[in-house]
Formats: structure tokens, sequence, C-alpha cells
């Protein structure tokens, strides 16, 4: 019954993702004889956590009870008291939890202080989902950087637009819906400057009813963006944060703070900027799980350094032919064994389209 | 009950798939009082037919029972009697069929002549599949030319080879076997010149047991072939065609000749082999299906032509970039709307890449 209740809480977890950075998305699920008497998920902005949701719905029914966690409950003192603590108070029997949290101000001691108030502690219940799940938060307390999910859409060759740049509408209505859903369930969504020019994107999630939209990031070395675009236009509403390189235009500066982006200096590496330092400051800045949507010179670079973690792609039935645009650019390969691999995690139609998800090999 | 044994006639049809051209792949079933007592199917090189090849199984049995025949029984006299006449003989009190044979020397007389014999005769059952899989048969009698399938095997962007031609391996072993059992189902395989050059190919179907081998079909324009190759050192072996253009080499022409080859004089369009006439010269020679692998110069001719009817891509995890080979050339297209454009019949996980099969929209 232990992997049921934990599916379960894996499932509530998930409802949270795109939602609680710089927190993970966490699921609780408390069990009393049989009987699910609390369910609770990481709140948008991280708080309040999954335990203390679940215990409230649960009441005094929490007592004796077992509560199922995918992940470590914390133990330390935040801006809220420990869940720990508030597990301990509720009288809870016994704690299932699906992996340890790296946070090294959490790591293990969480456990200890349930186990030395008495409680029995099962850990390690569908861990590999769970570490799944909240990669994006483990990757980023131990590397520094979000997990990075990269979408391509094109068509049966591999393009994006026609050789005039026409790209309106490749995949299908079913496939663009499929998008916003990703959209919601990441902390940001990153595109180079050139596709921010081409597209003039609005990046938000529509029509989903999500509760936190994810941040807008622009990649552009000049700040070289439509200043009466989409993302200038809203800037004020949903944040925008643009990572560029030094030497900026002052007036381009400046009006890009005045329309509310948030400007983030990073390094350049052959010229462009650096998409390893460009995540690293986005780490820095809580993100935990960053959706690009290209345009190929970005996807290229973030491929051949290996920064992407999974990989969704949507094919369409149609050929463009070699003089349209590449969904993916110049990676620079010596070698076929140079390639980043990918294992496949599922492929099926979507509408007229298919859907295939790869994850790092 | 009649649909049932029509799937299975279908079934054992498709068995002669690549071995019966330039006959149609037909298959028979023969039900007498709800038991099986005869099945047949085309043989190599299309005779004997399937419902000589049934009818010879059920003996004494055939006397009244029921023929379920893929296409309409021939109605002349070939090089064997007409199956009509075979059916009567047998007395066959009722035969149902698929689908009415589009030969004018057949077109709705074989069933006359069931008729005028006094055999109850059904037609329609099923027609959709089996006008499906006896397409490249109707399309040769209808447009003169051959049914065509464009296979693609590519990596995560398209490609086919790095920059420096390296192709070994982007796709894995189940995919690769798979494209075997798709060259048997086919009369022919055909690549253009640049591959054969490129590849050194020998294009056989290994380790299936066909047992007719698919006749190899190269556009090679001044056919500059390795004359030292897989195809020539096998030509006498299995049938090697080449389409080529005007003003051959002497010495060439006569090497290929020599090697075994049969030559196919073509005109050009807009500098390479029209790729429309390259196909009526092998429908006048008897072919019903071919099986196209590229390259990539000769997959954009045909697509660009509206030539492709099926469309089978393998898809593997690994990005090369747009420095690698284009699995389809330039299509000269203008506008996104020109796009040839292709509907999903399945997509599926084969090995560690996504197979993904297209028919012409």
């Amino acid at each position: 019954m232990d992997h049921r209740y934990m599916a379960l809480a894996l499932s509530l977890g998930r409802r949270g993702q795109g939602n609680t950075w710089p927190n993970p998305a966490v699921g609780c699920v408390i069990v009393k004889e049989g009987r699910i008497v609390g369910r609770g998920w990481t709140q948008p902005s991280g708080r309040p956590h999954a335990e203390v949701v679940a215990l409230a719905q649960a009441g005094a029914a929490a007592r004796g009870a077992t509560a199922y966690v995918t992940l470590e409950p914390c133990s330390h003192h935040g801006k809220t008291p420990p869940c720990a603590e508030a597990l301990i108070a509720a009288g809870v029997a016994r704690v299932v939890a699906a992996v340890t949290d790296s946070d090294p101000r959490v790591s293990g001691q969480g456990f200890q202080m349930l186990r030395d108030a008495g409680i029995e502690v099962t850990t390690g219940v569908l861990a590999e989902e769970a570490a799944r799940d909240l990669s994006g938060f483990f990757q980023r307390v131990e590397t520094g950087r979000p997990a990075l999910t990269l979408k391509l859409a094109n068509s049966f060759d591999g393009r994006i637009a026609t050789a005039t740049g026409e790209s309106q509408w490749i995949t299908g209505p079913e496939a663009r819906r499929y998008v916003h859903g990703l959209r919601g369930t990441h902390d940001a969504v990153m595109v180079g400057g050139g596709t921010a020019r081409a597209d003039d994107p609005s990046l938000t999630v529509r029509d989903m009813g999500v509760e936190r939209q994810p941040v807008r990031v622009v990649l552009s070395r000049r700040l070289d963006l439509p200043l009466m675009g989409n993302l200038a236009r809203t800037a004020r509403d949903v944040p925008v944060w643009i990572c560029h390189g030094p030497d900026l235009d002052p007036l381009l500066e400046r009006s890009w703070r005045d329309l509310g982006a948030e400007l983030i200096a990073c390094p350049l590496a052959q010229g462009q900027i650096d998409p390893a330092a460009a995540l690293q400051a986005l780490g820095q800045r809580g993100l935990t799980r960053v959706f690009c949507e290209g345009g190929g010179a970005l996807a290229a670079a973030l491929l051949a350094q290996d920064l992407v973690d999974d990989l969704i792609g949507f094919t369409a039935g149609l050929a463009i032919g070699a003089e349209g645009l590449p969904g993916i650019g110049a990676m620079g390969l010596e070698r076929l064994s140079e390639a980043p691999r990918y294992q496949l995690v599922e492929t099926r139609p979507i509408g007229a389209d298919v859907l295939h998800r790869w994850r790092r090999g």
C-alpha cells in the first residue's frame, strides 16, 4: 500500500511544479486506518509546505496516522517552523518518504528529528520517480543550475520555418496546447534573442488557469529586442529577465529597466552569451525548472554543452526542405560519437503530430 | 463472419508483397461449413494466382464452399486460364471479394462470369484495406507509376550524417532490421547516385528468408557509380537497374552493361533525372511498389513533385547540428502552404528510436 499512497503524493506534488520555486514541489498524503484524511502540496511561491497543508486538512485525525511525503520533511527554521516539528506535534505515528533532501540544512536531519520523537520512518519508496519529479530542485542544489527541458516543434525534416521565415503553423492546435501545459509546469520559459525578434512571442501560459506565470527569460547579447513587442508591453505583469552581454547601449539598458525587465549580465563564450553561465545566473535567482523553446542557435549551444536534461519533440507531417530554418543550429561536432544522446521516454500521436519525449542518456 | 475471413485473406495476400510484380499480391481463403479448407496467396513472380493455390488445397471440399478473395478474380486468358473459370469448375457456391480489379481486361467481368455461372457474389468487404494493400498495383494501372514509400532514418534534428559524412550508425539495430523487412515487401529499393557513391550499399534483404530480392534501382545521371562497389559486384545475382540521363560516357555504359545492369534512359528536369519520368519507366517494367531510401536530393525531388505515397521515419535520440547532412534536401518551396502534408498512421518506439509512419494527406 505504501507505493499506492506515495504515487498519489507524487501526483499531488506535481501540481506545484512551476509554482513553488525556489522551493521544491512536494506532495503529502496522510492516511489513518486505510482512509485518506489529508492531502497537500507545496503552495505557490513555496509556502505553506505540503505537510502543513495536509496536516491542516487532517486535523485531529493525524494522531496515529501515516504521512506519505515525496521529500524528507524540512528540519530547519526558515520563514516558518520546520515540517518535521509539525508532524511530531500532530502526533503522526509513521512517516514514509521517497527521497532524502540534498539541501545541506536538512539532509537526513529531518528524518533524525522524527526518529528522535519516536516516529517510525521508512524511506526510498518510489525514490526514482520522486528524484525525477524533483530533479530541478536537486540539480540546483548540487550544480547551481536549474533542470532544462528543450522543446522542438518542427517539420518531418527538422525545420521550424521556411527560408522566408514563415513558421505559423507547423504543428497543430493540440501540440500547441500541450506546450502551454509544459510552460505551466516550469518556473521559466526561455528563448534566444533571434526568436524573440522574429516571432514576438508573449511566452505566457494561456487558457490553463495557472496560478503563477513562468518567468520569461531571453538571452540577448545586445538587448536589441523590440521595445514595442509583447514582452516589452507585459514586462510589468509577468517577469521578463534578459540575460545580456557586456557593453550595452545605455539607452537600451535604460529602456528595458524602465519597462520593468530584470537585466542579468552574463559572460560571452564564442561571441555569444555563455549558456552555462546564464543558467547559473538563473539558478542563483531561484529557478529550478527552465523550459527552452529555441531558436536553433540557442538549442544547439545548450545541446553542445550538454546542458539539456529533457528533450521534447513535436514532429509534423510536412516537409519543408533544406532551405528551411533548422530547429537545431550548428553544433561544431567533429564525430558522430560526440553527438549528445538521449533515451526515449515516450512517443505517441498528439493531434495530427507526433510527440516524442527523451531524457539525457 | 465475412469480415473475419476477408481479414485473413488480406493477411495472406500481404505475404506476397514484393514478390508478385507485375501482378497484384492477392490472398484467398475457402470456407466450407465454417471450416477453412483452403488458403492461398499469389506465388512469386505472380503465378499461380491465390485462388488456384487455395482451390488446390481445398480439393473436393471446394464444392458448395465460399471463396474469399481480396481482388476480383481474373476473367481473361493469360499465361493460365482465368481464376473465375477455376472457381466455377471447382463448384464454389459463393465468392466474397474486397475490391474490383481496375485492369480493363478484368474490371467487373470476373464478377459477371461468376454470376453467369450461378455463383452468389458479394463485393466491397474490407474494400478500403484491400485498396491500400494493392495500391501499387492499382496506381500502376491508373497512372503508369508504382506506389512509392520514402524512408528517412535521421537524428532528432533531421540529419542523416555529420558534416564529414559519418552516418553509421544513427538509428539502432531494431530500426535497421525493420528496414530490411520493408525492403522485402517492396518490388524495388531505390537510391540516388550520391548515396550509392557515399555508402556503397548492397540494398539487399538480409536474414529475412525472402524468396525474391527486390530490384536495386539507382538514379545516376552520368552513371558515375563505383565499378568495384557492392552493387557492381552483385549485379548478376540481384537485378540492378540504373536510371541515367543522356550523353553517357560510352566506357561507363559498356562497363555497367557488362556487369549485368539494366540501363534505363530518362529525361532530365532542372539538371537532374526527372523523378516522375523515372517512376514511369519503372512502372513500364512492371514495378508496383518502390521503396526509396534517399539521399536528401532524391527525397526532396520526390516530395516536391508529390510522388511520395507513404513516408516512414525513424528518429534517433541524438542531435548532430546544422552542419550535418539533411535527410531532405532543398525543395524550392515558396510558402508553407505549398509544403506536402502527410497524415500520421502510427508512431511507436522501435528499439531506442521512434518509428513514425505517414500517408499522403
